[in-house]
């Protein structure tokens, strides 16, 4: 056991000046709760939709294009061109302004110039419109410009009850009611097939060419948003709305910043209590690319670590690439809940079993051993060259047995020992049609999760795969990988109800100003923060009695104004545990600090309880200027420094919220009794976490703080928060 | 700084008892270098094949449908049918029995049943046969039966002087000349397309769907082995013969487990000399996996994490899936090599440019900004809102101009600011074909690797891009990284000379008796590694001559057969630096030892020298069954215990090798003047490893050892392995 001390807080630096304020410039963090989604139905389910720029061709991209895309997809509402030249466009009445259109517009889509835009909107009544979609380029991504024309649009938009969509945006999409208020390429398709599926996207080139890739890959999205330069409505808004619609299953996001850290973690809260997944692509991790990312939109880039813990937090899944984005799409799309996490893998070639069964426990999910009742069955059905196992190898002998497959498949799936259940083939060009047929059956009668990794189908059984009720990807490793995501999805949406709603552990009076080391270390107590004790004490009396009370060990330092190098004199004894050294050390610091200092006013003899034992940890906070307070937990000492092993939350935190930040550190390990050393009270430490995360909440004016080290003690005997600084916004 | 001290050998404990040997099995560990590939031309352009088992049915797996596709795919040489009950076989002349056949046969397939094989073996000549390969199953990776049978096969093979492919295996492929000695599904094709790839699998099922999968994506094989059960000719023998064939640019690999670690290592040499890249996927890097691959190979199965560390060691490149390995595949196959490893990035869609320079930065690419003279030229070609920057946004107006789009990507790839660049392009169904034109302009007139990422093409471009003299992959991400391999692997191929032949530090006598810890300390003072200095000193004249020499510190410490505890009553005293103090210490320990022990015998006094100040390695070597003595590197103290923060290479190393292997390690920030210290001797302590390896090279008996810690002195003064253990196989 390392044996550690640390004297507390009166040799503090503090570090309260001004700090630089972070510029908050399009970032909209807001620390006050909503409960409801925004009703976009006016949007999404519009009665009207006028669009104003329709022309007659409509091979332009524009109020053209789009005109036809909606009338040859079949828009369920009514269609109003608004254009002050023609009397009809594209065969529809056409109307000369917004204004004369009668009665209130659900939508209306901007295909003008900026400057006409702003025209437009002045001219019209409050309330005539309620949703405006600008597909208009040259606003803020263009530069400070472009960032003016953008503010006065909004500030109109505002005066006239209008919510915006873009600038900058290709537009919005609901393919079920054949709203496509779009202009990308992909809509001029003849048929266009719905899924399950939403899209935000703050590129609509990405976006769109993502859904025209998905397409080929058989996945179909209902819902479509390019949300363009997000001037009003931004990514959680749209995403809000897609995850509370019963018809969407899976909401995905392609960002670039995320502007409204606050409705993020809403929107991602909501989700894991609706328990559908978020899905996102998020460019930015290197700096290069975040500096990229932020010249192009126009918008400031939070910190891409920052994100990553919030979506680790909220168990939003972050795809690599959008190939993985499809595949998980697929995945939470064609399968049911999972009970578990225990997954059953197959296949007639071994090492594509071994394959999926590497990827699978990488994401840690358990391969388990067969029961042995299940072990004999198999063994019976099988060629007599398989041994099974899990993963099970079902040999070359049944590469033209498609019902054989199935029925192992079937068996596993069945079996009380699995969740969820992979099955890994190549080509099986003879027996492909059978096999997609018995794995529909399955797919339509056992209710656990399965998928299929197929490799080089023939062209015609690919086609039935792409339609297949279950999930199919083409190589086991992959297949196995997005299976994972979604039985990890699954297992934390059932255990995490407690870490949604974090509870306030401690009513505190009021917030406390900061400003002051007593009083951070009045807020600290007043949180149930625990530091270490002390007492000044004028005579030996004093001191022994501090000395019984705390039952431990002390270090005594003369309390003088005048001595400014206490060691140096002889005016500082540590590991003081019994009464006679404790007079013993009262005496000597006294006597040092005359002969030294004969003329120095002595106030008396500082005894403070010295921390023994345990090992460190760091708690940090730092105000990220979208997602607001987020806390930090590490292990402390030089481990901070040399492995930056640190992970972040948003604060408040739950209990177990604070426990999953621990049990990804290397404190997991330090805690545990390490190299024979006592196991350590993690239950106070994360508790001890909590308490600072609801400090850092209720104090909007504090820009950071460090808790370093935070001692944590043998098993019950608590963490001690031996050395603090704060730092004000 | 951090001082630490520690006390040299003679607390060892020795760990020199018979340790379980581990069962060689299969594997081949061979410590004597090969210096040429073996002559494979018999088995990949033989002038004869003979087909035992060769039917008429020519739709049956086995002779039959093997014979017909060499026939379709019109093989070069003589097809040699042998059926004992049939005059012809699918109209060619067949033979009663191999021995019948008049003249030497290069290769014989065998898909007879086992013990038809060994009969057929037995009654040929010697010499007859060169080259046998077996595609019956049922021998090791049936169990311990099976695995007799195919020792026996080995024997009388052997002693017919045949080498044997499988058994197990699906067969051998030779594109080029038609050689599709092979019965895998995909060869029943009209037209084989031929590319300069080789892919060697030790699953035949896998390895025949991953070309049939890459056929789909326009990437084709020449050379394809599927190894099977390995029991002679295994797969480092058929990737060298493919590494030195001029045909093959790209040697791919799918391993289960790596049979001849040895073999591996000199096709990993010889891959970086000819600067030709050895692409694997390996299965069984999680526990369950290994030991399912264990378990239906027939085989042991390696430490993976040791596989791994050759992998790095060599720059040979493990693809994590199929899809990967196509992509790094397509990449390697279809650019130049680089001169280095700045890389630009253009996009229409900013998103897309961002998602690149993020995957690319991750793999350690460079995406330097844009010099000023190209800024200016890009300025003037693009459309107005376009701020060129890298990744250069081209933006959205270019998206309909092809010529534009290819323009900008030459004025990147003509700039000595950028080695490679990578366009990512989204739809561009208009322009499409024009972008496909000028980029297949630009591969041939430009001699820098250029990739291109193309989301949701047309189905017409698609096709072309499928055959284009450039890579295409169809996401940013995935683009940037299958770039970013072939990068960082010519990047390494240029700087690798000096690790790829390490020479040897020091001459030596002998190999030494480890088995004792004086020989331990004397062999490594014989490859010239520091130990701390010691002398056993009868009077105090003795001991100050021998800190007056060593100009340190040093321990004192009584000498005696007689005394066990020796702190306990005095007899050691540590930190002594001056003569005073030394003759002070000196007396006192014997004076506390007479005290004492009145009676105990006394040696004198141990003088040993302390080393202070640095910081602790760890260096240990640990033979592996297949690879060999493999070193392994780390920073030590509790770290190592911590972190595992460990990295691995095969004996022996270059100074270049083991400078590479403290680069991947915390070493590295711990010996760059760690918080405020000095800058540490990372010269010396390469050098030390460097010799540790040597020993371990010269010493076939030892199984491991430890020099823990390693202290690294700052800049100039060394490295001392202060303690150390050895252990015998």
């Amino acid at each position: 056991m390392t044996v550690r001390s640390r004297i507390a807080y009166d040799f503090l630096t503090i570090v309260f000046q001004k700090q630089p304020r972070a510029r908050p410039g399009r970032l909209l963090f807001n620390p006050h709760k909503r409960r409801h989604s925004m009703d976009l139905s006016a949007l999404f389910n519009p009665r009207t939709v006028a669009v104003v720029g329709a022309s007659d061709d409509s091979t332009r991209m524009g109020g053209g294009m789009l005109l036809r895309f909606m009338l040859d997809h079949g828009f369920a509402g009514t269609i109003i061109p608004v254009n002050p030249k023609r009397e009809t466009v594209q065969g529809l009445k056409a109307y000369p302004s917004l204004e004369a259109v009668p009665g209130p517009i659900d939508l209306a889509v901007f295909a003008i110039p900026a400057a006409l835009i702003v025209k437009s909107l002045e001219a019209i009544p409050r309330g005539h419109v309620k949703m405006g979609t600008i597909l208009t380029s040259g606003f803020a991504e263009t530069g400070e410009e472009g960032g003016h024309l953008q503010d006065r649009l909004v500030a109109i938009a505002r005066a006239k009850d209008i919510r915006l969509i873009g600038p900058n945006s290709l537009g919005v999409v609901n393919i079920a009611n054949g709203l496509i208020a779009n202009m990308a390429q992909f809509f001029d398709k003849e048929t266009l097939e719905s899924g399950p599926i939403a899209l935000i996207s703050q590129s609509g080139a990405f976006g769109s060419s993502l859904i025209a890739d998905a397409d080929l890959h058989g996945v179909h999205f209902s819902t479509f948003v390019s949300s363009g330069n997000e001037a009003d409505l931004e990514f959680s808004d749209f995403a809000r709305a897609a995850l509370d619609d019963p018809a969407i299953d899976v909401v995905c996001g392609y960002l670039e910043t995320i502007r409204n850290g606050a409705g993020f973690i809403e929107l991602a809260q909501r989700a894991l209590e609706v328990k559908k997944p978020v899905v996102v692509l998020k460019v930015g991790s290197s700096a290069v690319g975040a500096a990229a990312a932020r010249s192009h939109t126009g918008a400031l880039v939070g910190s891409d670590a920052v994100a990553n813990s919030v979506f680790d937090s909220f168990n939003v899944i972050r795809a690599r690439d959008s190939l993985e984005l499809l595949e998980v799409i697929k995945v939470f799309s064609r399968t049911p809940t999972a009970r578990g996490t225990r997954l059953g893998i197959l296949s007639h070639s071994g090492g594509a079993g071994v394959m999926a069964a590497d990827a699978a426990i990488a994401q840690g999910i358990t391969v388990p051993p067969l029961p042995e009742a299940l072990h004999k069955r198999l063994t019976e059905m099988l060629p007599a060259y398989a041994v099974p196992g899990n993963p099970l190898d079902m040999t070359g002998g049944v590469s033209l047995r498609g019902e054989l497959m199935a029925e192992c498949m079937r068996a596993m799936l069945e079996s009380d020992a699995f969740d969820a259940a992979l099955l890994c083939v190549n080509l099986i060009w003879r027996a492909g049609d059978t096999l997609v047929e018995e794995l529909t059956k399955i797919a339509a009668e056992v209710d656990k999760p399965f998928a299929v990794s197929w490799v080089a189908p023939k062209a015609d059984t690919y086609e039935k795969l792409k339609a297949a009720p279950f999930p199919v990807m083409n190589d086991p490793a992959r297949a196995a990988h997005a299976l994972a995501l979604k039985l990890k999805f699954d297992d934390r949406c059932r255990t995490a109800a407690v870490s949604v709603q974090p509870k306030r552990p401690v009513d505190v009076e009021a917030p406390f100003d900061l400003g002051r080391v007593e009083s951070q270390a009045e807020a600290l107590a007043a949180y149930g923060i625990r530091v270490p004790k002390q007492t000044l004490a004028t005579d030996r009396i004093n001191a022994v009695e501090f000395l019984k009370n705390l039952g431990g060990t002390v270090a005594l330092k003369i309390a003088s104004p005048d001595i400014a190098h206490r060691t140096e004199i002889g005016g500082v004894v540590t590991g003081v545990d019994t009464e006679a050294a404790l007079n013993e050390a009262y005496d000597r610091i006294l006597a040092n600090a005359k002969r030294h200092h004969p003329d120095a006013r002595i106030d008396g003899v500082l005894v403070q309880e010295m921390i023994v034992g345990g090992t460190e940890a760091l708690i940090g906070m730092k105000r990220d200027a979208s997602f607001g307070p987020m806390i930090a937990v590490g292990a402390g000492g030089t481990l901070v420094e040399l492995l930056g092993d640190v992970r972040m939350a948003p604060a408040p935190l739950s209990a177990a919220g604070a426990d999953a930040l621990i049990e990804r550190t290397l404190l997991r390990t330090l805690l545990a009794g390490y190299r024979g050393g006592p196991v350590l009270d993690r239950a106070a430490l994360a508790d001890l976490i909590v308490r600072a995360s609801w400090l850092a909440a209720d104090h909007p004016n504090l820009a950071e703080f460090d808790l370093n080290p935070v001692i944590v003690l043998p098993e019950g005997r608590g963490a001690v928060a031996v050395d603090f600084k704060f730092a004000a916004a």
